[in-house]
């Protein structure tokens, strides 16, 4: 798929996401095998062939759902753009959307138009646990 | 601070990091408010004044600790770097690092040098929490 614009593959890459499809969520990856995917609370899977096999198998878990997307910021230069988003997503039949997930979601310009080269997707709060890096204690 | 490479940004941000100075840590970013700053589980801050004010309450709780990073991916256009890193901390006198922190860490090249853009960190655990995004249940 040909992508105008960095805004047009990020409607198409929630839309496969919402599909569950995997040929459409891959036709909005740049194929050159620098892409990085990052699941919440997962490992980075790097390349082609590790991206889409963790959309495969997050595919074939999930159940029928919906995302809400919201633009928290956005970076822009010549070749690259960078959009950190708000997802929400309405799971099933429940009225409320889930806690947000902040994803940073970088399009590239490739030769034939724009396409995802990397997804971090993390939770903004995990149950009551507090911000792990920093333990708020004097220790020396 | 004039960095000549993303590398000797990055250097100097964990150097700053560890030392907790907030003067060497703003150093390094980007002076032009199109900076944005995602600490593990936390809200993005976006702009220069928010972003400072995010390490210095940080560094203010923070005790003594080293940091051990371990690149995990690059990508890398004409004018913008983007690392994906592991972040291994070793607090206080422990002799074992915390699980690690995965941060997506943006490099731009602006008239004086590289500075960083964006850094967006997140558990890769968090307890025994499975990933929040995707439920594993059919719905429908």
């Amino acid at each position: 798929m040909n992508f105008p614009t960095p805004e047009a593959a990020e409607s198409a890459f929630y839309a496969a996401f919402e599909a569950r499809s995997l040929d459409a969520m891959m036709a909005v990856w740049s194929d050159d095998n620098v892409i990085a995917c990052i699941h919440p609370l997962s490992a980075p899977l790097n390349g082609v062939a590790a991206v889409a096999a963790g959309w495969r198998s997050m595919f074939e878990a999930a159940g029928q759902f919906r995302i809400q997307v919201e633009l928290a910021h956005e970076i822009r230069e010549a070749g690259l753009v960078i959009r950190i988003v708000r997802e929400y997503l309405i799971v099933g039949q429940e009225t409320e959307p889930r806690p947000p997930i902040l994803a940073t979601n970088v399009y590239r310009r490739d030769a034939d138009g724009w396409h995802m080269a990397l997804h971090h997707a993390s939770p903004l709060q995990v149950g009551g646990t507090p911000p792990a890096r920093m333990p708020p204690v004097v220790l020396h």
